[in-house]
């Protein structure tokens, strides 16, 4: 079937309300916020809205007897390529699709569509006291539908965990377009062990097994109390090992993120109000809890930052707090702004290692910037490895994105010689799926034989995750 | 390839000492805890002990070339037949391989074969100020191969999740005989979202999909304080809602666990000096954390039990503790004593459904034992809903039997009626088998095509799960 027929017929399915077929429109489709579909832009076949199970349990029957790819997409706020049409196909856009389903109070769980923002998730579960842990830095903007896909996570991992722990259920539709419940279908259990865990081999599946179109999470209890406190430190080295020291203290923030040096120069160019102290790296803890072990846990976190740091603060007023982490805030648009000619883009933007590689990692990392002559600022959630180097480029100019490519790739393959993964949240997509057979070896003709036994004509964002 | 021959085969790998083909012996295999298996015995054609991944990769590829069903076993502590050869096979002892081959005390994780015990892990830990927080009853016996290949849990489920949660990677040795390794060969991060989550997906799979040779966990700081609440109520509905009150007030307790009218009667009369209230429900709550944080919620809790509870009991002391604990203790062997003609079976007994629901539910079961003339004994996991039920039977009463068998059955569907599962901690094994269609409908399938492209040839673990 070819472009044109396959816009008719969505037309008739979808209406042209919900459906976009202009090149101009498509190109709004053609990438997502990864540096490499900026540098390759495909534009999709078609855009449609599905606003109900059934409607997507249509296209994707058109889509498997026509051997149309089908590529899911929430906001768009991927750095993989995940969502984009790298080998053409119909783009699924689900971020109108934005129901809270139901907010089952009494057993602590929320039902939603996937086009349901995060922020706003949480700000109508605040209301029932009830909160959903993960946090991931474009909350604002990003579906719960695509943080599934994606297994997002964020700031607050190192307590909370992923998204996929919170994930009791999903319905999806297949490439074949049954519409299968996982977790029971009928079931609000919190603890469930019947049948192969399907539900936690779709987080994290990136829309290559088939389209989410109902979400059953677990939330938690709001926390009564929160608590930040900063930690300046002249080498390094200090940072992870300050780290390893507070966990050995039994206590497991919510979040620690680190700045290094790059990222402290680049934040202090960008709001030089925020005069951030100048130093190898300084590390930001977020603890949470009720008011007394907040403070608690303050002291402790002090007096173990205190043994290596040149200056710790602590706060639990919430203006203060907003101070001592605005550093942080900034960082990501900072690291665009190191220069008036260039721009941060997301590419060997997510590593993770083990905490104990930590710190040779980042000197690696500015060492390889060093070799290729490309300005990297680098910062993350310590607590859990997980590194965001931000390369800093002119992407108009041809030479510095060959190098910058370079680069990228030897970090990825930094994070896996350092016992690490290419990607700690973001997901791999299409720029990181090269690494994938190396990464997990003959378990990566396991994940192949998965994905045939649920999408058999590989229909389901093909180029992706593996 | 006949069993004589196949135990010929077997010898000649293993040698006498790691080979079982008596009778006598692998009548010692024909069962598990599950009162289905006792009542229908099945021996292997032989047990044999590997002690290295090569050595399961040999004995798998012998089988998967002669069709011969494989079972792996742990220490036989389940409760659904998981590890029995119900369709005949050779089993895989696996509980004299407790190696911990690593504490990785500086990334907070742990290497271990399968046959380590889960008490043994964590006296290992603890010298680390390290813990693996899943807690099954089982915890002196239950290896943690076994815990991962059932997605273990118990008492602190509640705050602490499953035993999925902690699981980082594995080294799995397929039917093929290929030795895959889960969530990256050489990875050692704590967050990694590269590729398929085929380390989610074998945690719980129950045997069915491969043998798991070795682990890697994420282990938790040891909590430095420990707190327990009793609070006892006239009126079971009071119980469910007590928890809610309590989770509303944003607490999250490490356990919370019910005994009904039917189990107080049973410890009391077990051990008369424990004293145990008479009442229509007990819980127990168990907080963990810092010392000020614990008595910041022992206060909460008190305050939200006091608004229903005739009494409420709080303590932070050791001897205390354990005081306020023993009935609970005591209850799974009280029920196996409450007349001395019979005992207590392994069926039927961990249905798990919404909090909302769980005074419903143990009202419906005291009903269903009434009409079936079965004598029933209620506790559980009520923070997840997680209700275990006692029936207490003459096993040799052919008629009893029948009954029993009816009464189950009906467990079984009340909990899929109210929105619950079959199993929320112990499995779905061969006893549970039949349910899996119903809870799952069509997501069944898939199930069945995951596993078909793991195994073939169905010789994994058959009669199992799915």
């Amino acid at each position: 079937m070819d472009k044109s027929a396959i816009q008719k017929e969505l037309l008739k399915m979808f209406g042209k309300d919900r459906m976009l077929s202009d090149a101009l429109d498509l190109m709004y489709y053609s990438y997502d916020s990864s540096f490499l579909t900026k540098l390759e832009t495909t534009s999709p076949y078609a855009v449609v809205f599905p606003r109900s199970t059934e409607e997507v349990q249509k296209i994707m029957q058109f889509a498997y007897s026509h051997d149309i790819n089908i590529v899911p997409r929430g906001a768009g706020t991927g750095e993989t390529g995940g969502c984009v049409a790298v080998e053409g196909g119909i783009v699924l856009d689900l971020s109108q699709w934005k129901e809270i389903v139901e907010i089952d109070q009494k057993n602590m769980q929320v039902v939603v569509r996937p086009g349901v923002i995060h922020a706003d998730l949480n700000s109508e579960l605040a209301q029932y006291n009830l909160f959903f842990p993960p946090d991931p830095g474009s909350s604002l903007m990003c579906t719960v539908g695509g943080m599934v896909a994606n297994n997002a996570s964020g700031l607050r991992a190192v307590k909370y965990g992923t998204t996929e722990q919170y994930v009791l259920g999903l319905e999806v539709v297949t490439p074949k377009g049954d519409i299968i419940v996982t977790g029971g279908m009928k079931s609000r259990a919190i603890k469930n062990v019947s049948g192969l865990n399907l539900t936690k081999l779709m987080v994290g599946s990136e829309g290559v097994l088939g389209v989410i179109t109902k979400i059953r999470l677990r939330c938690f209890p709001k926390p009564r109390a929160r608590g930040i406190a900063m930690a300046v430190f002249d080498r390094l080295d200090d940072a992870p090992a300050t780290v390893l020291d507070v966990y050995q203290a039994g206590i497991l923030p919510s979040g620690i993120e680190v700045l290094d040096g790059s990222a402290i120069k680049a934040v202090n160019e960008f709001k030089p109000h925020i005069k951030l102290p100048d130093a190898e790296a300084i590390l930001l803890f977020e603890v949470d809890g009720n008011p007394p072990s907040v403070e608690f846990e303050g002291d402790i976190i002090k007096e173990m930052a205190g043994k290596r740091a040149r200056l710790v603060e602590w706060s639990t007023d919430p203006k203060s707090m907003a101070q001592l982490w605005e550093g942080r805030s900034v960082t990501a648009a900072a690291a665009s702004r190191v220069r008036p000619d260039v721009s941060r883009i997301f590419a060997g933007e997510d590593i993770s290692v083990p905490l104990s590689r930590v710190a040779d990692v980042l000197r690696a990392i500015r060492e390889l910037g060093q070799k290729y002559g490309i300005q990297v600022v680098n910062y993350g959630h310590i607590g859990d490895g997980n590194v965001h180097t931000a390369p800093v480029i002119n992407p108009e100019d041809p030479a510095e994105v060959e190098r910058v490519l370079q680069l990228v790739d030897e970090i990825h393959l930094l994070a896996i010689e350092m016992e690490g993964t290419t990607t700690g949240e973001h997901g791999v997509g299409a720029v990181r799926r090269r690494y994938a057979p190396l990464e997990h070896g003959i378990a990566h003709e396991y994940m192949l034989k998965v994905k045939q036994a649920f999408d058999p004509k590989g229909i389901m964002n093909p180029g992706k995750l593996i």
